[in-house]
């Protein structure tokens, strides 16, 4: 017999080729476009076998039913298929492959659900083909509006309505009301658990976080023949911002990232008349994350009267501190021995905390890279984080 | 009579519309596409109204004659009527509207010349369309092979040969032969003539300039989730190495710009695996120039280790000093008692210096700003030059 991470590994190979790019060796999988869609596909086939009834709400996201979908009390596990672009194998794939193998765990072991057990996989996690993250889950539990949702266009002006096939339905209080609980396995995106040493961890928050847009406004000129005293140069504004971000943020033992950049008019030869910059910052607590914030304005505005420019902040998104179920935390990593943290990202698990008692399991990440193909995970601890899985879902569905 | 000024204007507002884009106020005079297609039928129309015939080159150059085409020592003047994206109305038609306005001055003063008088209008000397500045005059002269020019394509695909009609016909040493003396009008590209308070300078020389390709390699990864500590990120070395440029510009009365960046994926969320940032550097002297780009690389590289990132620079291409014919810029100098100036921008006029006497004069320019809609110049001060460039034509051509 095939150990465990044999099976892993057989199941994991049959997604690999999907969406891959092989010059980056990185993922491609925005929702609904044919790579993630293959996978959807594959998601029926593996609930098919294991005949378990797939159920798809107005909305995008899957579920895989073991267990009568009336009943009431049941337990949601699962996660996302769709990328970052460019990102690795791990995020989101993980914690549905995991899920249909802890189903097989469970049968193996002769474990019969006393309440439904379901698979779910949800639309649009990253917000990369969007630009809303989480979008299936803030859809489900009517956090964005049906409505607001259909008009969200990607980058070639598709409509998510469109790419859906369909509006979305948006809030299903009807079938929200039927889970009990939700339990997200993702891969580590970070280097907690390798520094402690163990192959899963149980989270305790998501750290609250936001974006915010600066946009610099300065005087488009010649490059070549504007003296450096007559400029108002915005990318001079821009790069003190980033660097300020950098220092602030660990200053206070927080997160602050300034990786997106947009230039007008973005020519060699011409001193920008703009230049936007988007802020990403995170932090244990809420008044840590303003103080950061707030401390990267009052710089960047210090700046930009010195590069004779102009600033204005926008904030394009907050979320709050996600506390999960402290009890469930508790509870699960007592069953499992495992450590407890805290982590920066956003997740489907995150959205759904508002409605239901969640709860994360972490993988181990050897590089701690996330977002990037560098993203890895072993085919033990992979095994692991099923064997985990399995014991929360027997605790949570079958006692 | 209308005087000059108002004669000026006239002819101006005949081109104001053509390629004008309503939002920014600035054109979109692409060589050989409609708007610029519009201003050289109007060339045709101008020069048929003097009954100057016009010869097209087999490189997409315009050439009006006064005079006997055959009978070589002619004088050249003229400029360019493509734009940079949303640049300004006077860079490059102010040339070639003072130029037949010239002509109308030597003829209604009933001078005739001795040595014929030509009116030019050189093709792609922006280089917005297919990426090389002086396409025309680099053709022509033989600094770019005809073979490399064909080949050159635009943002759609269009080949240089495509839109042109044919291929280039390349060096042309017969017709450059003809030529004893070009003299280019341009608007001033900075504040000189503000600060010295009056309405036409001459050219000294342009100064040695250059791009230089920074590429900043870090490691891609997750903006919530990596601990400060752990980052490798290439935008920090970017941001560094941007406010670096710019002080060591003002170091050495130097200029230096990076207004064009590169980011990998460029997305709020994602610490990039790569910045590429480009330099634009210009400086009187050559050995300034080596001076000023040697210490942003060192710069640059210190940071690099600081940050975990790793540098590529390569030189994109570099322009050495053009210093104009002296003697001719003291002649006119003197005989137009107007003060002498270098620019840090390139022209046809830089790449025909090397092979014939070539002088330059410059339109005071009220804002100091260059591509971009804020570039103007005063109907007076056009008069002025118009003036001033029939003063020099009579004196190259007509004695």
């Amino acid at each position: 017999m095939i150990d465990l991470a044999g099976r892993f590994r057989a199941l994991w190979d049959e997604l690999a080729p999907v969406g891959r790019d092989e010059r980056s060796g990185g993922y491609l999988r925005y929702a609904l476009t044919e790579p993630e869609l293959c996978l959807r596909a594959w998601f029926r086939d593996q609930a098919d076998r294991r005949s378990m009834p797939v159920q798809e709400d107005g909305n995008g996201n899957l579920f895989a039913w073991w267990g009568d979908p009336a009943a009431g009390d049941a337990v949601l596990t699962g996660s996302h298929f769709d990328s970052v672009p460019h990102g690795g194998a791990y995020d989101g794939p993980l914690g549905i492959v995991s899920a249909f193998l802890a189903v097989d765990e469970l049968r193996a072991a002769g474990v019969t659900p006393v309440r439904p057990l379901v698979v779910g996989a949800f639309v649009e996690e990253e917000g990369a083909r969007f630009g809303v993250p989480c979008l299936g889950s803030r859809l489900l539990t009517g956090e964005i509006a049906a409505d607001r949702a259909a008009v969200l266009r990607d980058a070639a002006g598709v409509s998510f309505a469109e790419a859906l096939g369909d509006r979305p339905a948006g809030a299903d209080p009807a079938l929200l009301g039927r889970f009990a609980a939700f339990v997200e396995l993702h891969v580590e995106q970070g280097r907690a658990l390798v520094e402690q040493d163990a192959p899963v961890a149980v989270a305790s928050a998501i750290w609250p976080h936001g974006r915010w847009r600066f946009d610099f406004h300065g005087e488009g000129n010649h490059a070549g023949t504007t003296r450096m005293a007559d400029r108002r140069d915005p990318m001079l504004t821009y790069a003190f911002t980033v660097l300020a971000a950098n220092k602030e943020a660990r200053l206070r033992d927080a997160h602050a990232t300034v990786a997106r950049v947009a230039v007008e008019p973005n020519a060699t030869n011409a001193i920008p008349a703009k230049v936007t910059g988007w802020l990403d910052a995170r932090a244990a607590e809420p008044a840590t994350l303003h103080g950061l914030v707030e401390a990267v304005r009052a710089k960047a505005a210090e700046r930009a009267k010195r590069d004779g420019t102009e600033l204005t902040l926008t904030e394009e998104s907050a979320t709050p501190l996600v506390a999960f179920d402290g009890g469930l935390a508790k509870r699960l990593a007592a069953l499992l021995d495992a450590p407890v943290l805290p982590t920066g990202a956003g997740h489907d698990a995150g959205v759904l905390a508002a409605h239901l008692p969640t709860a994360m399991l972490f993988v181990r990440n050897p590089t701690g890279v996330s977002h990037s193909p560098a993203e890895s995970a072993t085919d033990a601890d992979c095994a692991a984080g099923v064997t985990a899985l399995a014991a929360v879902l027997e605790e949570l569905a079958c006692r």
